[in-house]
């Protein structure tokens, strides 16, 4: 049933050889005692709890999937889940960025994206239960009182409770300015809560002694639209005065969906029916507040596809140096076999190299934009914290679309190496390739990250962010485009990088006319930037790569290897994006929709 | 649930306008009498059948699945499934374009296509019972003695037993001449047959009376490799003298296996224990006879992924019709509403477009590779059979390959549409994605589909056989050069005729100093030919579209705007395709494969 191995090695080369994180963490006073031990110790224990607690579950959690008691509302998880979670809380994982304040180990958000990658590797659908947590905890750190902090934020960072986001309405999931879901103001200062939420994943189970759930709801007189929205925390138990579990709240889940995958968790259905709950931060101001968490979540996604991306090329290795069939065209390569093994084979390679290039490429950018959050959260410069804020604006909606995109191309890639047997759920394959497309979905569907991107991070600045990004580029460009071993990877680097500005602006003109081709040009465009991203951190490992080769260590042969493939075969790509992202939009709009 | 309804108005436009169909009918003595309203009456049947019959039985056939009794090795299918192959059987539908001398109705494999699809569209899994009767038929057709074409084909041809293809064993799937099951002769002219097979689809059911199982078997002494192969068929009961269903055979379903879709498909483990089979063909040369029975089931693979494309997009426009979300970027489009239809986003359009064009461009093309197998099957000239048989050689690795990539494209696209809906059960879409996976890899995986289009089809003959279908594509560009109205199309095709001719002797060119320059281009190459093809018919439609354009009637309004979006965001695919078929094996090859 398949395997996994936090890669260790290539986490440490992104951290300490490509992003040289324990100097980073020297500017930030927070951070300043971090080093490279400490670092290792963590990913390393991480790799082992997450091998070898959650990934023997990943496999019968989707089988088994959960299962809802209609009459006492109770969710089963699959079997393991809440084992496994005790011994995630036991060991502290829940704590390890979070302020120390409130318990938390206050380690850099770097580190915990690593981890975040293994858990996501070994098993998505219980990453769900508490991944959420840390964006209801980054909420609440920001816009709660300090009454609501006091309560809440321990009891999230030891892991004791969890955290649901309950946005989602049957009418309205992109457009939260139709929601519906009632708040009417109490005299004791809370909101009693009537609505109706769908898709709220880990909205209901019993692996942690409470639930809160941060839940969007109206006013009474509210402004319609999103400008009425309010953001209220709803626990499924109302805390006593201590912080112990009181009476059960009035919010229930009335079904668990049916779906494609990430069938260990429980996406529920949830009913408030006058459920008590309180304000987080400002009246209808609730998207403004909530949006932390969604930010939060959009990176967390990312990190889905880019776990599941590494898994899966584990895997499809494994097969591929295993499964005997047919000879090499160039001659047997194992003729004491019956047929070589179907790494051999070019197109073999071509798919295990496409997903091996989305996992290096995913961890360096992932690992660089969470460095980044760091460096908004803790450097003592505001002006350091302002352009890393921007960058993490700027890179969130590629995080989340681009590494979403290739998560779904590399897993079914890797799925295809195994043939017929990939097919087969026992193999596990078909699995990652059902978890990865939710991805692409949920959290604000691919779409509507590429209008962000486009529309908001980068026309309605004129482009500043990009071009600050782009300005790092050509500084990259322009210190290496007299190194001759490395023009291989500068040459078509700069190229991107020229193309990605004149793009820009040639959209950016044509949306003066006509806003529909801001959405026509879109989604090409983001996956075009992701690629001058992508480019720009293979050819910084390259580089390295470069520096190393003769060091004896395979590592880097293969890192540069990786590197020669990306350039060759998926940095490619730009060719057609760009041409589609040019296209316009009359091509999409002639078409009257009754002749759909 | 969704819906399904054939396109028949589409279809009706290939077979009449784009192709001609009556006329070419002329030609072929067997079906010179074939008129349009006999056409158009078997498909308005055949969409009634479809859309009433079938397509109600697709989703639950889907949940619940088949279940093998292990004790009895009976397997049971979906509710419905069997009481709608008795409506099918009653109707006539398998004899559709069989031999008239076995019971068939003679129509052409043109309408047979036709009524393919809109099977495929409303229930693949369910379509995969009576699918291999047809391969079985053609094989048993082209390659039984008269003894035993009397004994089965009435049988088939009825509907009254059903066929399967038993290829595979665990330890080999592409690689056949690894196979160990063994064919013993015994003193009546029979064979013992002994060995176990796998991913036999259909492989047990009760829906029909009998299963004729064409099993691939090595007999004692037989050569090694692909060249000791020989074709037997193994029925489930051993026929009496008389046809009537005799002893039960010994070849047993051992498990079915749980798999990522096609749920209400049996896919068998196959165990022979010494089962009867009788010899198919010469000795030694079941791989010949089988090639008959996998190019049609090729064709049919390409048609399963056709049938999808086409629900998915009915499927994803009628959400994209009702679902209000959000406001136009240009202004309300539905001020009376709460928001606009996303029908009205431009990125909704561009996912529905791409299944559309998806969809309309495979039908075009598979239509055409139908009528030129009865060519193939009909024509009184030797030189137009064998024309004909040249191109559908040429093309069967296109249908089976660029039909099946397109339409996991276009279903997915399609389950996109829907949001977070799309990936759960109850709306349809996500089994619609699920059950177009299988098709990339059945009946020879997508790779060995380009193989054998870049290796056997092209490069061992130098090209002819492509450069005769090129031919077709210049004279198109020639005849219609100076049409200004269509030079949007034109100047495009001739360009994409231009570079697969380029494209191809630079590979040819390539692969003499390394073979594997040909695994190293094929996958991407396949798609760039794929993409001519397409081009060549989407500019044919669009001349005619264009002749009728001031008719009033608007599907050729809407044809030409599919046109017009296939070659502004589709076509250019091949800018990337060019490029990675280009970027030679180095890249592939180098990492050792230790190193990954």
């Amino acid at each position: 049933m398949g395997q996994y191995v936090a890669p260790l090695r290539d986490m440490q080369f992104v951290l300490h050889e490509l992003l040289k994180v324990e100097d980073e963490f020297k500017q930030l006073p927070k951070h300043a005692e971090i080093d490279k031990d400490i670092i290792n110790q963590v990913l390393e224990e991480g790799g082992k709890f997450t091998s070898q607690v959650l990934f023997p579950l990943n496999h019968s959690g989707d089988r088994e999937g959960c299962q809802l008691d209609k009459e006492t509302h109770v969710v089963k998880t699959p079997t393991g889940f809440k084992e496994a979670y005790q011994q995630y809380v036991e060991a502290g994982w829940p704590a390890l960025s979070c302020d120390p304040e409130f318990g938390g180990q206050g380690l850099p958000i770097v580190i915990n994206n690593s981890f975040y990658e293994m858990l996501n590797s070994s098993n998505q659908a219980w990453t769900m239960y508490p991944g959420l947590s840390h964006g209801a905890y980054e909420c609440l750190h920001e816009h709660g009182t300090p009454e609501q902090k006091a309560m809440y934020l321990p009891k999230l960072v030891s892991g004791e409770w969890t955290g649901t986001m309950c946005l989602t309405e049957p009418h309205c999931g992109t457009d939260l300015g139709l929601l519906r879901t009632k708040a009417e103001p109490q005299a004791d200062g809370s909101y009693k809560i009537t609505g109706g939420k769908i898709f709220i994943s880990a909205g209901e189970h019993e692996m942690s002694s409470n639930i809160l759930h941060l839940v969007l709801a109206r006013l009474p007189e509210a402004p319609s639209g999103t400008k009425g929205i309010s953001l209220f925390l709803v626990p499924k138990y109302i805390p006593n005065a201590d912080g112990s579990v009181g009476p059960r709240n009035n919010i229930f889940c009335g079904a668990i969906e049916e779906k494609m995958g990430i069938h260990g968790n429980s996406t529920c259905q949830m009913n408030l029916d006058g459920a008590t709950g309180w304000l987080i931060g400002e009246p209808n101001k609730g998207l403004n507040a909530m949006f932390v968490m969604m930010n939060a979540a959009r990176l967390g996604v990312g990190m889905q596809s880019l776990g599941l991306t590494e898994v899966a090329y584990q895997n499809a290795v494994t097969y591929a140096k295993d499964r005997l069939q047919m000879r090499s065209l160039t001659g047997p390569k194992a003729p004491e076999k019956a047929a070589d093994p179907i790494i051999v084979h070019p197109d073999v390679r071509r798919m295990l190299l496409t997903a091996r290039a989305y996992a290096e490429g995913g961890r360096a950018f992932s690992s660089y934009v969470a460095l980044q959050i760091d460096r908004e959260l803790n450097h003592p410069d505001e002006q350091v914290r302002k352009d890393a804020a921007d960058e993490v604006a700027l890179l969130t909606p590629i995080i989340k679309a681009f590494l979403t995109d290739n998560g779904w191309i590399a897993t079914s890639e890797a799925m295809q190496v195994y043939g017929g047997h990939g097919f087969i759920s026992e193999w596990g394959m078909e699995q990652y390739v059902r978890d990865a497309r939710i991805n692409m979905i949920y959290e604000g569907t691919n779409t509507i990250q590429s209008l962000d991107l486009l529309g908001r991070k980068i026309l309605m600045d004129n482009g500043a962010k990009l071009r600050k990004f782009g300005d790092k580029v050509k500084a990259f460009v322009e210190e290496n485009g007299t190194n001759e071993a490395l023009s291989e990877f500068i040459t078509p680097l700069g190229d991107i990088g020229d193309k990605v500005g004149k793009l820009t602006m040639e959209i950016g003109m044509k949306a003066f006319q006509n806003p529909d081709e801001v959405g026509a040009a879109a989604v090409p465009y983001l996956r075009v930037v992701g690629h001058m991203v992508f480019a720009y951190f293979f050819a910084q490992m390259a580089k390295i790569a470069l520096e190393k080769q003769d060091s004896g260590d395979n590592f880097y042969k293969a890192k540069l290897a990786t590197a020669r493939f990306y350039f060759a075969r998926l940095l490619p790509e730009t060719a057609m994006l760009i041409r589609q992202a040019r296209a316009g939009s009359a091509n999409l709009m002639a078409l009257e929709a009754d002749l759909f």
